[in-house]
Order: C-alpha cells, then structure tokens, then sequence
C-alpha cells in the first residue's frame, strides 16, 4: 500500500443520499455517497449568490485552493478569488469532486459498505449526469434553491449541459468552456487507448490493487502521457518544444528523454499519479465516453434544452483546441438556440489547444467578466 | 520464450559489411549486417529496371507477397505485380526489411556476435539514413548501378529523402508520398507515449527479454493502439465508427469494448504484436524522431537536395492526414524547387488520414502512373 494515494484527513465532506439511495443510470444504485468539496466566500442571506464550479476529468475541488497533495494553487485560482473576476467577496463559490473521483467524493477507491473493501471494479460504472445528480443532492444540502450560475470547461462544461437538461429550474446562468455534447469515435479511442495503458499494467489486478501491493503507476503515466497530447496544440507544442534537445550538445543516441517534448511529458505523467488514482481514471473517462446528450434525449440535442429557456447562457470555444473543436461548441450553440435559450458564443483564439480555457487567454477573460456581470445585473445581484 | 516472435525459415537474406563495418550516424559500427528482401519481377540485362520500395515503420519487405507470418497479401500488393501499377512483368522491384527491423535484416532482436545472445538495448541506436546505408549496399550487391526509382510513403518517404540527399547519384527517379523531413514536437510526443508503454511493460526488463520469459506484448499493443488512432483521420473514424456500440442494444455500463472504436482498436494491437517486436519498435521510432534532414545539411533543406537535380521527384501528401499533413510535403517540395530538382507535387483529396497511401486512392494511383511512364520514357525504358 506504500503508493495507494492517501488523502489529508482534513478534507471538507457531507454525506449524502443515506436515506434515499442515489439512482444511476446504469439502474445501479449507491448509499450513501460522500461528497468532497471546497467553497470560497459567504452564501448571502437570501441564497441568491451561489456560483457551482464543475472541475474537468482530472481536475478536483481545489479550484481556488492550495492542492492539499500538490501545494500547488489552485487549478482556477487566477479567476476565482477576492477581488478577481469571479470574486468571492460578493460570489459563494462552491466546487466539489466529481462522483467517481478520488479526492474525497464516493468512487473506485472508496470503501464499500457491502463488503468494507475498496469497490474497486465493484463500483457501477457512471455517467455525466450522474455525477451532476451527485452536485444537485449538494446543492440541496446547502439549502440553494437557484444557482446564480453553473460553470465548466472540458467535461465541467459536459457537467453544464446536464445541468441544462435535467435541472434548468434551478439555475440562472450557465457557462460551458472547450466542450461537446458528446464524444466522437476520435475520442473515445484516445481514451480507450489510456483505460487499455492502465489495464495492461499488471499492478492493476484487473482493478483490486487498494488491498495490497503497488497501484498500476505506470500504465496510469501513460494514460496521462497520451491524453495530454490532446490537450495542446500542434503549434503550442512546436513553439514551447520544437525539436529542442535536453541538452544544448548533439543526441544522446539512446533511449532516455533526448528531446525536451519527451522529458515534459514524463514529467506530467509522474506528477499526475502522485494525486489521481488509476481507476478513478477509468471511470471517468468512461462516462464522458458515454455522453451523448441528444441520444438521452430522443436524438435531438435542443430536445435538452427545451425547459431551459430561462437561463443565461455563455459557450466558449478555442480556435486551436482539437480535442473539443469549435464545431462540437457551435452544435451546443445551435441546439440552445433552437430551443429559445438565450446564448453568447465565441470562438476565443488562441494556440493554447484544449487547455485554453485553464491558461490566461485574455478575449475568454474579458467575455466572461462581461456575460457574469450582466446575469447578476438581470437577478438584481450586485457584482 | 513462447511468445518470442519466429521467423520462417524460407526468408531470403544477404549478408553485407563483413569485411568493412556498417558505420553508423552515432558513430558505432555494425558487422556484418544481414538484410532480408524481397524481390519481384526480372532485373533486365543493362539492370536499368529496377524499383526499390522503402517500407513504413510497421511495415516489411513482403510488399507484394503474402505475409509469411500473418497470411496477408503484401502491403502494396494492389500497386505491385504483373501488370499492376508498378508492373513486374516490366520492371524488377525490391524491397528489405529496414535495418533495426524484426523480420530478419539486423535489429535489436538479432543476435549480437559480440557475445552470443540477442543485441536487446546493446544494438546501436540508428538512423534513416543508416537504414539508407544499408539499402546502398543491397544496390550495390545486385550489381544496379542506378535505380529507376526509389519509392515510398511515411517512413519510406523519409528513406526516400535521404536517398535523394545521400546517394542521388544512383537514383533515376524518386517518389515521396505523406511523408516528412524532420519530425514535429507532436509526432515525437506520440513516439514518445509508445516507447513508455512498451518500457512501462514489465516483461521488456530493459529490452532484454528474449532470452527467457515473455515479451512486452501488452505495452507494444498501447504503443500501437495509440499511433494508430494518428493514422487515421477524425472523419474516417467517425465514417466508420461513430459511436455505435458493438450490440445493437444499450451500453453495457462496463469496461468491456463497448464501442466499435474500441474493439477495432484493441484489434489493431493484438493483430500486430504476432508479427512485430517492441524493440524494433523503440528503434525504428527513434530513428523517426532524430529524422532532420535540414539538420543534417546545415540547416537548410534545399542544400540536402543539392545534388540531385538530374532526379525526376513526385512528393504526394492525402488533405486529411494529420501525421504528416499537406504543409510538412509542400516544405519537402519547395526546397526540392529551390536546389533545381524537376518534381510534381499533388495533394490526394481523402479522408482516410495517413493510411490512404496505404489504401485505394485513385488520385493517387493515377498520378503515380502517369509519373512512372514518363520517368520510364525519359530513360528510354518502356513501361
């Protein structure tokens, strides 16, 4: 157990679902789910200033906090804080760990009170929206009737979506960053490709590693290793790494990290398995693998969206993402249009790839601040 | 050693540089060098007929011949044979496994003479051109002063630049298809993520797993999973795939191929790990990334190109090929036309992404023809 991922025994939890079970799409059901999340600010008198960050596939509640495994900061502390765009001094912002995760909420690596092991595969394999049924128990819980807005990028803005779809009453505004309402064959291999790296791994013991012996850290590197490909662009990568050597002398001739594009992915891929757990990777992975927002829907994506038409929307895509590419964001855009939802759209450009929307990309800044103020504007919300 | 990949005993090989060593980029040697071909058609009595075809990184010499381990017809066995495209009842065509291959020229899996057992991680780290080199001397050997043609695509087009860049002289015509003179930042990362996969493999235990045990199957099988998805475009995939599942029902809620995606890919990996070893594959990756053709002439493409104005080139690059897209072929072309080298240039319009060289393309297949005749006619050899 010398590597299994252990968590700070100061993490902010509830527990949820203990008398009613939650019910997953799989037709599975779980009791009780613990819920990890963070908030920043104070939640106003009348309830009415609640803003739900939704984290992407490897990203936690640690969205504008100090990681407590990492110490990096948080992974959207540049937006979110005192004084800054999203700003808690007048926001309650809260952000939690995604069903299945494994930082804290309900996934692989939790207990199992039917047999007081880790699930491991045991655990039902989810979806996007059972992840948001999960957000809306905590959403009741912290007794929020309206969110002023749901926010998201990458699967958080797949998270959005279903929000859009399965709780429009109880929001005001929402924002989907780099997203898609579902994912393409190209997609699904990138990830099959990544859940096949960590089954491939022998550490993985088809799933049960918690009990003893190493987890599956290598096939889980890979994964990461892959995945991060997607999440830059061809021209990010040339201009940060081109074919620079790790040295400034001529190539080794060998097997070690010549190039520095080789070393920096190494790098992610050791980092990452420092705070994800292998098959929490597995998961989730999966269940954006099984988004497909139309077909849950009759087909037709503006079906969705159709009790909506109260909400504020705001779709942001990146010119050089390929991962997510505009055209899946306009389709959004489209269905949300045809089902008399008001939204603004833009395609921010940037050569930052999929990543985009977690870097400093001024023109999503400035829309941003921009569409927040104007939906606190139209609830009589002072930002 | 149950799974060690066995070669058929009816190969066909030639042993070169005994008596003076190969010399390698990375300064070591090489003695002697086995090389394992395939030849086709007649090398007529002036031996002014004869084609040489430079095989892709998977590839093999069994271009236009069943496959003596997968049964398949030969990899361009649709463009090669009597009366095809290349026509062998014309012209004598020939083709060797890649030096650092594994299907029986010397490789990582050769054994080493130096102590007896398999070279493993002790075989030098090689080159495209070492892998030219050792082409030059199978030229030499079948006494062909010049070759009519040197052709190929990917990796084939890679040997084939430096065909044109180091041995112009015995060349008549050259023809590069989607192909490229340097790697990119993005294509090292995918070569990068396969390599780890394979040393993330257990049973690779540092590239010497030929002597006992098994091989690293299950890592080699990622690295192909991953590098094929490159192959293909978004559009195929999604032509091909999208997202149908593999019952006509429902998801299965499980980690199963779900998709037809998956299983296709998991195809992929399991088909080409009976015919392929993880060495070899490490190798000849590398040999791709250390690829600058620019590099190694001053830093000016054109000057690499220098010496071959009197070669009659055809470069090809498919519109959907995202490995080595149409931009990568026209920087190949414009520094054949600035050092004076006649050549044709065409983008395929496909959207079978890097595989369509591979493929019925009749684009292809046409200008290919119509490049031969007149390359033939030029040198007064009728086709």
């Amino acid at each position: 157990m010398a590597d299994r991922l252990t968590l700070p025994d100061t993490l902010k939890t509830t527990t949820l679902f203990q008398s009613t079970p939650l019910h997953l799409d799989s037709g599975a059901t779980l009791s009780p789910v613990q819920v990890a999340f963070e908030t920043y600010g104070t939640l106003n008198a009348d309830k009415s200033n609640a803003v739900l960050i939704a984290h992407a596939l490897t990203g936690d509640q640690f969205v504008a906090s100090p990681h407590p495994i990492t110490g990096k900061p948080g992974w959207w502390d540049r937006i979110i804080g005192p004084g800054r765009l999203i700003d808690t001094d007048r926001l309650f912002v809260i952000c939690s760990n995604v069903l299945g995760g494994c930082m804290g909420t309900t996934g692989p690596s939790s207990l199992n009170p039917a047999t007081g092991i880790a699930f491991g595969l045991d655990f039902p394999v989810i979806t996007i929206r059972d992840m948001v049924r999960v957000q809306m128990g905590l959403v009741d819980d912290l007794g929020i009737d309206r969110l002023q807005a749901v926010i998201g990028g990458s699967m958080g803005g797949m998270q959005v979506l279903e929000w859009l779809a399965t709780y429009p009453d109880r929001l005001h505004s929402a924002v989907a960053l780099a997203t898609a309402a579902r994912h393409t064959a190209q997609n699904i291999a990138f990830h099959e490709v990544g859940r096949q790296a960590i089954m491939a791994d022998p550490n993985w013991q088809g799933g049960g590693y918690y009990a003893d012996g190493d987890s599956p850290l290598k096939g889980l590197s890979v994964a990461r290793m892959t995945a991060h490909i997607t999440y830059l662009s061809e021209d990010a990568l040339t201009r940060k790494f081109g074919r620079n050597l790790q040295s400034r002398d001529a190539p080794t001739f060998g097997f070690d990290a010549d190039f520095q594009v080789e070393s920096y992915l190494r790098h992610q891929g050791s980092r990452f398995v420092e705070r994800f757990d292998a098959n929490s990777y597995l998961y989730i992975t999966r269940a954006m693998d099984y988004l497909d927002v139309a077909d849950e829907h009759g087909g037709r994506l503006a079906d969705a969206f159709r009790r909506a038409a109260h909400v504020r929307c705001c779709v942001m895509s990146f010119s050089s993402d390929w991962l997510y590419p505009t055209s899946e964001n306009k389709a959004i855009v489209h269905a949300l249009n045809a089902a008399g939802v008001p939204v603004s759209f833009a395609e921010i450009q940037s050569d930052h790839g999929h990543d985009a929307f977690l870097l400093d990309v001024p023109g999503m800044d400035s829309m941003l601040k921009g569409f927040m103020t104007a939906a606190a504007k139209a609830r009589g919300l002072r930002l």
